[in-house]
């Protein structure tokens, strides 16, 4: 018979559970934050039609969607971000749904990207949303939520980068970026990080016509970093509040520092004038979120990001809706905290009970029955193997202690614990074991 | 500007979190009880290449995969199931693996059904699996953790069919069912429960070429139900053990007995000859667990089956591989628990500062930290609408509690604690309740 090659597609990774342990648990805290928030979970389906998710994501984004004709010719595409199938839902069932909706999604998407180091083209996404409130509360919960993330995580050395398309409206304005140019000034501006001010200049020349001059006029006003608001006063009355949107941007950024004060959660918060995060459809706050720590910090890019959206459920409402949220990358944070060694070797199991002579059959089950009753993940080798082959299985398993038990053990009513960490073993009475396990199997 | 008309594809669901919060807490049972018999999570990509999915399924089931080509022109596939992926992943990645390997995966599939009642495009499967055990303990394990999945969710009253498809080859055998036909007629008996007996007969006759009094004879030993091998005893000696399959399937079959009753699990286990499994890979132990509760229970279908499937592997690995497991069908458990009532209403925020007043903002920024940081899930209520509609907020995302503050409170260094079940309402000190307010919210 001829064998079918076990591959994986390209940019589509497993994880095994020596990894997806340690990812899984990572994802939890974020759940558990989210809800600490009063955030509540939704699904929606990995398939839409595709109009329901096309046209939103520009021209590059379009072109990465995942689309195809399924079984009844429908034009279908595969989830491509969380947020359009949220806007969606929110217009499918507004009346079902509490107001504000504040929900929270954790699911794969996928983007047929060009792979490269820490791209793939499945992902999972964390995202928390509200629908329904205006500018407020809730855009300073957003930043403290990442915040509160990222510290559970461990994290200490980490900033969220915080600005207001308003004010860089604004900046552009003043630079003298015509009105209908400012999408594409903005998206060179986001570049600043990535590719440098230099080729940033040159697109701001060549695709919006400005001079050399305007171009890095333009570069300096939006690389001021401040962190707070205070600070950023003098600058604000030269270049940002003689406009309206500047106005109303500066008022913006000024209230959601106060609400981060109150939330005790302003740490690590910076205003960086050249942060401008790439989606069009941001209308006011945004927020990106980057770790500071380890020599290549800067490679591990966003780790979390967001910002107020209040147009985009126009193009299925009809009307504006006022919405905020925040994506957590939860790969690429994985994936960072991994190289910064923040990622400890996990198991799930907590006991392994040797397989050691097929007659005590009856009496392993019974062991590991009462582990599993008392709380305790536990499992009986499968086949009585040799000792070294069931140690090497709690090894690559992580399991930090094996339970002994032969006829000797039995004929005393003993067990053997063996710490595999330490290799320290103790032999106990089976009753006084069995009676509160967990006290003999500390960690 | 044109909306764009919010909706879902046939056959696919959103979960909205009045939904959705039961039924992530369902598949959290489920996924503890998994670790608890040691078993690790694993998680594999959406999409596959055509060729790894393809093949295993049956013509009916490769109709109804998602199948297009990617942006690379390759044949790709939407996960099928979680069986197959499994497979590929211990032919990839064999030496990295713990032998046995026990994995769970917990993940949506795809498949272009006809929908119907209960019958949906996108659903979940959650897996256990244990690949590289031969037949013993790890197969009365999948069946006990089939039952404690079952208790635990608090369904007393269901039955899980155990059978083994060497005892139905046995029978097939006895029958006069010639080899190269069995797997016809397993795919025929199989539908029993489902379409009845007299049509199962027309198929035999039709299909196999069974005489009527062949096809009735058959159907005659296939429906054999008896609580335990005991009760079988007299009845295999006749029908099953002349036979060399037979013998081993009933070896099996008695082992399995053995070890359910050492493992305190075999509650609720029956010996029913005519559960026959539709899929084509089992080779030994089959289990499949309904609800005998409630007035339409049959209509519930199988909740959870598996089995011993020792070949599937061969086709990645060009030898067998013993392995067994068993799927949970989430969805449709939870449907079933949801018609028995079994599903409460549940929210995952437990206080609602109410935001009466503009004024007091940061009263109630600094009472929802104290709150959160005491790890109680709370929220302020995001701008100062009227209290009804705020109070409509808690009701729908089921909020037990609503904390009231204004300035009379402040005052008087008070908190209103609201229980918006009992809509008794109680005063306590601000001191007193953030010292330890889980005290004050026992619900």
């Amino acid at each position: 018979m001829k064998t079918i090659q076990a591959r994986n597609l390209k940019g589509f990774r497993d994880h095994l559970p020596s990894e997806q342990i340690a990812r899984g648990r990572l994802i939890e805290t974020i759940r558990k934050i989210f809800e600490l928030y009063g955030f509540e979970p939704l699904e929606t389906p990995a398939l839409e039609y595709a109009d329901v998710l096309g046209g939103k994501y520009g021209d590059e984004g379009e072109k990465l969607m995942y689309r195809f004709k399924d079984h009844g010719n429908r034009e279908v595409a595969m989830r491509y971000d969380l947020t359009v199938p949220l806007a969606r839902v929110a217009a499918e069932y507004k009346s079902a749904l509490p107001s504000p909706f504040k929900r929270y999604q954790i699911a794969p998407v996928w983007r047929a990207e060009n792979t490269q180091r820490g791209r793939y083209r499945e992902f999972y996404q964390c995202d928390a949303d509200v629908l329904g409130a205006e500018f407020g509360i809730a855009d300073a919960e957003c930043i403290a939520m990442i915040s509160r993330i990222m510290h559970e995580l461990g994290l200490k050395k980490f900033k969220i980068k915080v600005s207001n398309r308003k004010i860089l409206n604004a900046i552009m304005f003043t630079a003298g970026v015509r009105a209908d140019k400012i999408l594409k000034g903005i998206r060179a501006i986001d570049k600043i990080q990535k590719i440098g001010a230099k080729q940033v200049a040159s697109e701001l020349e060549e695709k919006i016509g400005m001079s050399k001059n305007e171009a890095e006029g333009l570069i300096r006003l939006a690389s001021i970093k401040v962190p707070d608001v205070g600070a950023l006063k003098t600058f604000a009355s030269k270049y940002i509040l003689r406009h309206e949107q500047g106005q109303q941007g500066f008022e913006e950024l000024n209230r959601v520092f106060v609400a981060l004060k109150e939330l005790g959660a302003n740490y690590n918060v910076e205003i960086d004038l050249s942060l401008a995060r790439g989606l069009d459809y941001y209308t006011s706050i945004i927020m990106e979120a980057v770790i500071t720590e380890g020599t290549e910090a800067a490679r591990f890019g966003s780790v979390a990001g967001g910002g107020r959206y209040d147009k985009l459920l126009r193009l299925f409402t009809g009307k504006d809706v006022p919405a905020v949220g925040i994506a957590i990358g939860v790969d690429r944070l994985f994936a960072a905290m991994q190289e910064l060694g923040r990622v400890a070797k996990q198991g799930v199991v907590q006991v392994l009970v040797l397989n050691m002579d097929a007659k005590l059959e009856k009496d392993y089950l019974e062991l590991v029955t009462k582990l599993r009753d008392a709380g305790i993940n536990s499992e009986v080798f499968y086949g009585a193997a040799d000792m070294k082959k069931q140690f090497n299985y709690a090894q690559k398993k992580s399991i930090p202690f094996a339970l002994i038990f032969g006829e000797d053990e039995k004929k005393k009513n003993e067990v053997a614990l063996r710490d595999l960490r330490s290799r320290v073993q103790r032999v106990v009475s089976t009753t006084d074991f069995l009676k509160n396990p967990s006290k003999f199997l500390e960690t």
